[in-house]
Parts: C-alpha cells; structure tokens; sequence
C-alpha cells in the first residue's frame, strides 16, 4: 500500500476513494467503517440463525433474500478495494485480501454447485464458511498489537512445549489403551490419546472415564501433571510480556553529545557519556 | 463526598450522622459498619434458604417476617445515608447509591406486581434479585484497590484477548457443526459455538461431546490452543501486578536539594542531583 | 524449643533425647526420621486399605492389630517429644503438638464410644480421621519456605479476590436459577451457586448444565470471566515469587566501612558508601 | 562422545559414519535426520492404526509386515550407531541409547513369548510400548533448551507444591468420604481422592459428583482452592523462565582490564574496574 513506491499514479478519484475505504481519519471514512463493522454483525448473526432449524423453517426466505444483499455488499467493498490501490493483485494475495474473498466464494459457489447437483450438505457446508466473515474485524485491532508481539515472540518456545504435551499425551494414551478395558471408552489408541488430551487440558468431559483403581491412579498423575505443566506456557507468555512492557517503559530520548537512546523515563543524564540529556 | 465544595453547610446533626455511617473510624462507626455486614449476611442467607423447597415450606412466614424486616432496615439505612450529605442526588447516581436502590427496590415492587394479578414466576425474580445486596459489602474492600487498578489498567489487552477468543470459538463452533452430526449434541451453530467455549476455557461439561474421529481431532486442537492461550490473560494481568508493585516499592521520600521523588527504598544518595538525601 | 531461656535444665537424658526426636543431624536422629516417616506411610495406607470393602473383608483383623501398633508408637513418641523439652504444654498448643494428638485421639476414642453404644458411623468417621497423620509429615518440609513465604504475602489480596469470585457466584448463580428450569438440575439458589462455582473454576462436571439458549449464554459468559479471571490470583502470586526470589539474590555481605548490607551478588564496591567491600 | 578422550582412535570410516549419523551440519547428515524423522512419525501411525479394530482386520497383515521393515531399519541404525563410537557402551546406557533399545526391543521379544504360549493381551501391550519411539524424537530439541532448564531449576519448589496438593487431596478425599454416601460414587477413600484430585486440578469429569449440601460445600471449597492454588506453579516456573530469559540479555563481553564478565548489553564502562569496555 506504499504508493510512493507504485508504478503508475492513483487518479484523483482513485485518491479519495483509497483515504475513505482504507483510513479512518476523516468523517467519511469513519462511516465506511461503521456500515463495514455493522455488515459483519449482521452477516455473521444471519449465518447463526440460518442454522437453527425452527428459524430457518420460518425465515428461510428472508434470511435467504438477506444473505444476498449482504453477499452483493461485500462484493461491491471487494471491487472497491481493489480499484483505488495501484497493486490489486498485491492487496489479493495479503492476508485482508483472501479473507475478502473467503467472504463472497462460498455465496457465489453455492450456485454453480446447486447448478451440478452436487448433495445438499456440501452446499449447506460451503454457505456456513461465510463464517470466515469474522475475520474481516481483524482490521479493527491492528496489526501492531503489543499481544500479537509477545505471541510471537514466544512461538518457539510455545511449538516446543506444544510437541512436548502431545509425546506426553501419545504416551500416556498408549498406556491407559493396555491397562483400561474397552468397555470404559478406551476403544483404540488414538480414542485414548484423545482422552489423555482432555485430562492433560484439564478438559474433563467424564464422556470417557478410567473403571480400574491403575487406570485411575495413572490419570491421577496426568491431571497433577497437566496442572503443573500448564504454568510453562503461561510463563513463556508472561515474561514476553513483562520484556515487552519493559521496552516501551524506556524513553525513546537520543543524547544530545553521544546520540544514544535507551535511558529510563525520568534519567536526567546519559548514562553512556554522562552529560545532561 | 467532599463536604468542603458543596453548597449549603451540613448542619451539626448531619455532620455527626456522615461521621456515623460514611466513616469507620469512630466507635459508632465500625458498629453500624458491623451491623450492616450483618444484616446483609443475613438478608443473603435468608434468600437463598427461600429458594430451597422445603425449608420455603415450613419457614415460609418466618423468613417473610424477615424479609420485611430486612427491607425496613435497608430503607431507613438509605434514607439516614440521603439526609446526612449535602449532594443526595449525587450519592443516587453513584455506584454505591445504586447499589441500595436495588436492594430495596424488588421488595417494594413485588408489592405493586402482586397487586396487579401478574405471574408469579415475575415476582418471585424479582424478589430474588434482593441477591444484589452482596454488592453493599464492596464497601469493605475499598476501591484503591490494587487489584481493581491492575484490572482496569489491562483491561484494553484483555478485551482485545477476549474479542479474540470468542471468534476463534465462532469460527471452531461453525467448523464441528459441519463435521459433527446433530446427535451428538451439535444441533445449531449457537449450540456448536457454546460447546466451543465449554472446550476452550477447560471447562468441559460433556453434555455435548465430538463422537467422529474428526470431530475428536478438531475437539483436540481446540483444547490444546485452550491451555496454551489462558498464558495470555495471566501475562497480561501479571505484568501489570508485577508493575503497580515495584511502583509501590518505590520510596516517597523526596530530595532536599531538588524535591525530587522516585528514589529506590535504600537509595542514600539523590539520583537526579547526586545531593546526599 | 529455646532452651537457653527454659526454667529448668534439662538433664542428660534429656539433651541427648532431644537430639535424636527433634534434630536430624545425627545418625541417631537420621535414623529416628526416617521411622517415623516409614510409619506415617503405612498408617495412611493402612487407613485407605480399610475403606475398601473387599479388602476390609479380607484384612480386617490384620489392619486393626496394625491400627494399634502404629497408635501405640505414636503415643510412644509423643511422651518422649514431651519428656525431653522444658516446656511440654507450649509444645502441646502449638501445630506439631496439635497434629500429634490429632493422629493418636481418634483411636483412643473409638473405644468409648464404642463403649457407650454409639453409632457405627460415627465411629467408623472417628477412626478415618486418622488421616491427618499426613500432616506430620510437615515436618520434612520446613517452614522457612520461600512458597509458604510467598502465599502468605499474597493472602491479603488473594482474600479480596475469593470475596470477589464468591460474589460473582452468588450473583450468577441467581441468575441462572430465575432463567433455568429446575428440570435442568437448578432446583435452588444454593444449587446454583455451586453450579456457578462448577462453571467459573472451570471443574465442569455436567452433572448441572443449563438447556436453554439464555442459560447457555450467561453459562458461556461465566465461562470466558472464569478463563480471564483466573489471571489474578496466578499474577498475584508470580509477582510475589518473583519479588521474594529477587530478595535472595542480594548478597548478605556487610560493607567494611559503613556495616550496612544489601549489595548485589557481584558488586565489589558498596554502593552506600563507595569503599572497597 | 569425547573422541579426543577415547582411548583407541576411530578409523577413517568410522569418523565419515560418525559425521552422518551423530551431526546435522553435512547434507548427508541432514538426509539421514530426516529420513529418521520419516520413519518414527511412520512406525507411530502405524502403532495407533492397528489399534483400530476395522483397519487391523482390512490391513492386518500389511501392517504387520511394515512393522518388522521399521525394527528392521531401527535395528540396524542402532547397530551403526554403535559401530562408529569408541565406547558404545557408554551410549546404551545414555538416555538416547536407552529409547533406541527401547524403540526395537518389544517386536523381538514378542517373538519369544509367542513361542512360550503366553496370553495375548501380555504380547499385545509388549508391541504398544513401540510408543515409546516417540522419544526418538527428543535428538530434534535439543537438550541445552531454555523450557528444560527452567523447569529443572524449580523443581525443588514443584516438588513442594506436588506434596502439598496431594496432602491436600487425602484429607479432603477421606473428609469426602465421611460426608458423602456410597451411592453417589464415593465407595472407598482411594475413590475419593480420585475425585478430590480430579476436581482440585479442575479437570472434573462428572463420574463421581456430590449429592448431599454438605458435600457440595466442601466440593466448592476443594474448587476454590483448586482455582487459587494453580497460581503456585504458574508463578514459581513464570519466575524461573523471566530469571533465565534476563541472564540471556546480559553481555558475554569481558573488561579488557580486569576480564571480568556479567556486564549488561549496553553498558559502556566495566562495572568492576570502570575501564572502557
């Protein structure tokens, strides 16, 4: 969206366009906004009730009516969007750009499949992806978010921990599959990993539970180590956060000898070169 | 509550009253402080005693008799608490006014609803909200918390988190019921989407629960992502915890040369002028 | 145990029992331990062996001439922990001494009141009781803890943070007892509260769980608060922990020329005074 | 693995095989790594399908002779493992020697057994323990993993935790067990600290849930509790991984005057001596 850096030139119209459809400084882009924010509501809602069956024998036709207005909508913002930027195919590609499409595709395929035949649940399936609409509220966090960071930041470590919960649940799974019958729900292995998953998680559905006094004891520990082991993810996150808390909490002030940065908030003097800041 | 800035001055019996009831430092006060705590006790007991069946069938007149008591106490505790300050209207609109006003309230109006041949089944809610008389005790905590001010300084993070979480289970909801069938429980898209937020948060009831092997494997991803994602609300509150607490550490002892505040508890010498504090 | 400032020497014997019974330095005292660490064991697992029937079927002669071995050596080592000390009646009053005769009485006990022809159950109840024999094993962890530390700096504020929760429930739970149906399992406030408690702590039994759509909404609504709220009190005590773990790391080297201490690890001049320390 | 200590030096081969099997710096290292990683994930999947009753009666035997390629391939990697080391005794007996045994052992004792004629079920769970191969997978961390290390360095303080929790569970699952009557599922004090544990780590299944207003009491105290006391090990490994992650900030640089180490990242003058760094 740098368009300093595009090819051709955007057209005044193309200009005005781009300042209400993709900032929210001014009054007009304020409103896009708004009706973007309240189509979603709306859409997402209509998706919902769609589903329930005693609503959808009586509204069916509504909802339906209601469902293109709101398809038509978005394909028009989708049109719009890609006409007042200089690169369409890069804002196409980007994360906002497919969650655009994710949101009209499954309306629009909807008719060529009806049109093939094809069995009713693949379509009713493919209208219940508009859910993906709520996705397009992603615009209204930002992306420079202080959590999205810290997320981040701890992946590693998260997807190291992560492998090392599902070796513990494959494992222990595996276990309760030789000891526990199959009468108590442990009906093959992955079945007991499934449940070691809902222990360790401290889930606990209680839809498959262990009869026998080992298979009791050997869940016992599950659930104590799945209580402590819930406090390593906790820490990864927390002490990413606190690091990055810390961070903004450092003044971006330069020394005016030295022209170093990172002195605390209420330092009066360099702490490189001494002089006064 | 700033006596100094109203308009008309408080007369003696006023001021002895507000010394009474809005503060706790003389004798008098902490017993109507006392008593209050006990009354409210009380009030509670006796509504939660009412709601059980067989102890409403023989006590039923008793605890009436009390209820009525309660009330009468209630008001009058409101009406001393109006008469004693020179700004009612402000104390009605504060948290606190609104607090007492809901406490009486639903007696009072079970009268009027009874008189006019409504449903019974209105009256007794209404008579059950008395239950928001707990609230009158947050006057024994005080509001200079510091667990309110680290929940309200990390309340934008926690809302953004939240925002996050519930269209995560919106998404995740809508995915089983199309995987799911409807007779393990996944009826409507709500339905799905409340059985995605019973699996996220760990609570797990197991009045609904995924029975295909996909429907297990989504079931499984969801709880993991569970564990792993409450680190976030954790780092959040803590790092704020974490913070308010070196902040209080920090001394309120100022510098003679420059009165300067902000030094370290065993600090000898100013930070800012180097003057021996 | 300050026995420089008892009235009465202790004689020989007694110097030399108190060093086995309450010191572990010793081989004598070693020893002394771990029997009675071996003997609290087989106590507790001689208490669960009898709740099970089959087993209490077979063994119950065998476990009850075991019960009176374990309570005659216990009643052994009480006398000697009092006969070696000056002050037996402070030692009496305090934990240990209270969890001692916890772990003796019940025996004793049951045979009056078997004696007067009292209830099974309540004998049966007198004699499980023997189970707080566990807490002798207290003895091996030492109080000085950093952990017990930690929670005892937090219980102020954990305290307000229960009151808030219990609150929560009660408020909650009220709720949901107006919108639910007692079909559901809310037969009564008290009911509800313990559902609310269920739900918020995120147990999840589903023994109670709301049918209709408003009961799934304050239900997923209390569920989220519990997933966020949990973020206190792990805060709380993380801040803590991290403050008292600080607190160690500082050296308890004494400067030289100002006696005053608190210097870091590897400091090696004192930041008070500048000296070499 | 020291070859510079070893006492006979490895020949040519030996050092080429050594290079491809024990580093990942070669491609041919890279290959052999992942073709490893192929064949654990492989043996695994097959491990859960056979346990499948309808995929073990269609591929049976296709499995079975998948089964024996993977000891066959794992046998011989553990053979060249050994060959190209100077003391392979050293590595049988390492935690990774251990799992490699571990990982082809149960197939090659299934067939001694099943010539004994031993019961089925001993030869089955003999074959599942090939679970274990999952543990191959610990090579791909690393074992110098920050996650390891703070978790090893607290686990004195977990260890506590751990005692405490389960102290508290025997004396609330025997309190439990006093209370509540046999039919609601509490039917021997093993029974009830199963329950007490399943509730106190949150996990509650619902098996076994509280009938009577007094146990629902305790059982919302044991959730409470449960509710607060997660806080313990979340804030003992929150504190060690923030304590491991500010170590890693500080500078490996050494003072060229006194060559002492542990300034921090930005610092310009040695904190020891004062020289320029």
């Amino acid at each position: 969206m740098h368009n300093a850096k595009s090819d051709k030139p955007l057209k005044p119209w193309q200009e005005k366009m781009h300042e209400v459809i993709y900032e929210a400084d001014t009054p007009a882009g304020k409103i896009f906004d708004l009706l973007l924010l309240v189509m979603i509501v709306i859409s997402i809602v209509a998706v919902m009730m769609e589903s329930i069956k005693s609503i959808n024998f009586k509204y069916g036709y509504e909802l339906n009516v209601l469902e293109w207005i709101i398809t038509a909508l978005f394909s028009l913002e989708f049109i719009a969007r890609l006409a007042c930027i200089s690169k369409p195919m890069k804002y196409v590609t980007s994360f906002y750009g497919i969650v655009d499409i994710l949101s009209i595709l499954p309306s629009y395929i909807g008719i060529f499949v009806a049109g093939n035949h094809t069995s009713l649940s693949v379509i009713r399936s493919l209208r219940l992806l508009r859910i993906f609409r709520i996705l397009k509220l992603a615009r209204y966090i930002g992306e420079a978010n202080l959590l999205i960071k810290s997320l981040k930041a701890s992946r590693p470590k998260i997807v190291v921990f992560m492998f090392f919960v599902l070796s513990l649940t494959f494992i222990l799974g595996t276990v309760m599959y030789i000891v526990e019958s199959e009468e108590s729900g442990f009906t093959s292995i992955p079945m007991s990993i499934y449940w070691a998953i809902v222990t360790l998680t401290t889930v606990g559905y209680g839809d498959i539970a262990p009869a026998t006094p080992l298979g009791q004891a050997i869940a016992s520990f599950i659930m104590i180590t799945g209580y402590a082991v819930i406090a390593v993810p906790t820490g990864i996150v927390t002490a990413e956060i606190a690091k990055h808390d810390k961070m903004k909490k450092v003044s971006t002030r330069a020394c005016g000898s030295c022209s170093l940065e990172g002195h605390e908030e209420d330092a009066v003097h360099c702490k490189f070169c001494g002089d006064y800041l």
